[in-house]
């Protein structure tokens, strides 16, 4: 079975490597010759183009930067919807909104093929490690066929439901991922000023109703944990830019289904203050700085 | 060993009947007789008043709702600090701030006594279970003294540093868990109005990194966690109203350090909203219903 | 010399019957027939197609419900810039986005033809009146040419700069209208909660550094001005649910060019909320509703 | 008739002044010599100390910086109200908050002293002036009687209603001030960041539904309003740490009367995030910076 993969950037290609290394043929495409070139290093096969590829795959997997992209790789006339074989896989792993994932897919429907939204969480540590949590959405039987490719990527797939629900639970997740952010940001400092000690304060949080994922692994105060990027001066992890970019997406979601988000907006415009001062290429624990004395 | 314990109320009560339970005499006292009575029956001694009970206790606890209550209790001339044994040790388990806490036990010390603040998690259920975590502040002498106590009423009992580290901490926590029931709304709704069922994107988001306590066992959604109080009509929990009064201590503190709280600004706000509407007696995750369709 | 008029709405109606009033001969075309039958009443040609109106306009004005729809109008081949005369000047009034205003100018560039973009504040009274306000952004010599066309509806006609500009000013006019109604609505009830005078406070604000447009003619404490909306039930105004596009247009600029707004983006958040409670089509001070005991 | 004043500040120096100018006998008090000294050049009185000011005078004024100094002044055992003469006017000037009036004032109606809260808006410019506005709480004979006095200090003399309505009025105007100085900031910014020249940008608003008093005469972006502090380096004017002081106590009101105020909420977070960042004694305006590119 020959897969074909669209977008190798920083998530691309360590996903590449470990279809290769659970035996896949990879047929990859890329704007980047350098990051072709390394895939091939890695035993990939290159195609000659969006089309050599569409035309040869019988799954094809899209990793891109943003719904625009999408579309114009996968939907315009002549594109890969267009030249994939018949029933062919198509998989769109890219952050993307729902709206988006529901047109391509009913497009691929009309075209004879199954496409899927898959988005992943998991960073790219979780790439490289083959521990990527996939949110699927699109038909059952799509998601089955889908489902032992992802596995050679993921450790945890998950069916969302109809096509756009796994970009949907995508977005809903980053949200809280957003706003906890800066919550445990304004909790850590609030306690340090009152004169609580970071490590204290944390793990009484930890074992409180307060905790949470990001208090947990990914605590923004300096120093509490110590391979978190908080710890590392930001570095790392999750950019701020790419986190308004989800915050965004997510806004515009529920500007969609007409559904208020209180702190949803307030915690894309905190990032926006802090992209605005410079920090948009820093992971988003970076927001402790606003707080922090 | 003598523990008087004033204040009767709903925590209050299984507090003192885990006292006795652990084979502690325990002299009572509350405004309402009624309160008495009943502790009365599960084998509490009657105090004839304050300063009865002062007097006579080698530990006194004090369980009540308002830092101007806790005030009145112990620091008037007269009060219970200025009646009560030399090197008593008074516990304060009361939901107080930061600033009267320091001064309460500045008092105690220029009095002879060991105060300390000792605030609660883990609510009418934990009080009655004897699992409430304890988050204490004061001198690490005291907290020694008083651990045996409190281990009869709780589980987790943990010091956090000196006069009012129990009450900052307790800030620091709610403020979180006020901001996350407001966020995990949010995220919930999107995705119902995104199509997602409830029960899906909570198990996905509680396997990703959005995930928090709320998330997880006091999600807010109807029917997503079956014994929360949003799946009983957002009864019992923690009343919306109490949550004001907490996110209003945080930012009460963080205005005295100069703290920027944003987010647990709005949530605040939001909180006061819906008591607005007239549902501040309900439970915190009330404040979905301003977001579901 | 003949104008093309396209959109015959609540404001789109009483612009016509003002041109008409002018001595100008208007050629009208709507979707809905009831719509042209009226204009037609007055005085108006009936437009036989779009195209028939671009063909045979020496003028045209463009006054339409979103930036999509305006760009399926003048933009698709065959649409109205490519069947205008040379150099015909195109004048959309539409409530649009600055990008959208830039690429339909640069578009009718191309083709020879001048546009620009003039939304208007005022609303339908000033419609009525003839006393809007155009917000002109596009050429010197293009605004020049309108100038006399746009004073047939209206007093103010201002250049603001280069495409776009126009619909540039018109949303951060109106982000300033949105957060005004509620941070007044917030004034008004607070005081009224302190035990003041509506007709006071409002008096001591309109004297003082607190005052604003809001304040002074649009009050949405209700009984305060006589012949605003807030003292007619709501009735009339400007809609809730326009408020929310109009703030949406204002957040989506401001993402473009990476501006934070977090004041606008609450009050988007908070008219959601009452467009949620099912209030979208009451006009924009019944946000007070919220607050208002 | 002889007054005594109380506070020499920046505000109290000139009041003092535009008194003597006017032809009253002033005794003054202050804690600072220099102040006294300097008011003493102009023709004031020094009373010996705060006891002999109140046994003297026939009225008294105070102008002071916080409600804990106003009550340490008023009301203590061997204050002022104390001591003044039987039916002695007490007009206190200084922002305190409702409550503080209300208390001091019925302490002032047992002990037979007509006491008034008469905070001030116009800043130390209007006090300079004598054009100063003073909103008036307190019963309508005590206004009568203060309005003469106050005339030689102000031009805009207004009863609010009952003890506490000054201060009321008061705080509802700032906190519209607070929210405007924000909102006009993201305006401009978002005006300038999408290519519109700010001092067109500015006339727009001012002739339309945005317009207020800070976008017309204290417009925060700079150069647009010669001789706004906007234009002067943010020197002069209110400070930020100020604005904040007024916003908490407007906060704290509405926490008394359960009372939503959102938008207030966020704008004092972000003057907090303004000081935080080590510009709390600019002036409001300042708050520009934040978003301006």
């Amino acid at each position: 079975m020959e897969i074909g993969f669209i977008g190798l950037g920083h998530m691309g290609f360590p996903m590449v490597a470990n279809l290769l290394a659970n035996g896949y043929a990879v047929r990859v495409y890329d704007t980047s010759d350098a990051a072709v070139a390394k895939a091939v290093e890695h035993g990939a096969i290159v195609a000659q183009s969006l089309i050599d590829l569409a035309q040869s795959a019988d799954a094809i997997i899209t990793m891109l930067p943003t719904p625009a992209v999408v579309r114009s790789v996968l939907c315009v006339p002549g594109g890969v919807i267009a030249n994939a074989k018949q029933n062919a896989l198509i998989i769109d792993c890219s952050t993307s909104d729902p709206q988006t994932a529901v047109e391509v897919e009913a497009l691929g429907a009309v075209a004879g093929k199954i496409v899927l939204d898959a988005p992943v969480s998991g960073g790219v540590q979780g790439a490289k490690a083959g521990t990527l949590t996939f949110m699927v959405g699109g038909s059952k039987d799509g998601f089955l066929l889908a489902k032992s490719i992802l596995s050679a990527m993921g450790k945890n797939i998950v069916h969302c439901g109809a096509a756009g629900s796994g970009q949907a639970a995508k977005l809903c997740n980053n949200l809280l991922l957003g706003v906890s952010t800066v919550a445990v940001s304004e909790s850590m400092c609030l306690g340090a000023s009152l004169g609580l000690e970071p490590e204290v304060l944390a793990q009484i949080i930890n074992t409180s109703s307060g905790r949470c994922w990001v208090s947990e692994l990914y605590n923004p105060y300096p120093g509490v944990v110590k391979d978190a990027p908080a710890s590392n001066n930001f570095a790392g992890g999750f950019a701020c830019d790419l986190m308004i970019k989800d915050l965004s997406l997510a806004l515009d979601a529920a500007h969609g289904t007409r559904q208020p988000l209180p702190m949803t907006s307030v915690s894309k415009q905190l990032f926006q203050l802090l992209s605005h001062q410079g920090h948009g290429d820093k992971d988003i624990s970076a927001i402790v700085e606003m707080f922090k004395k």
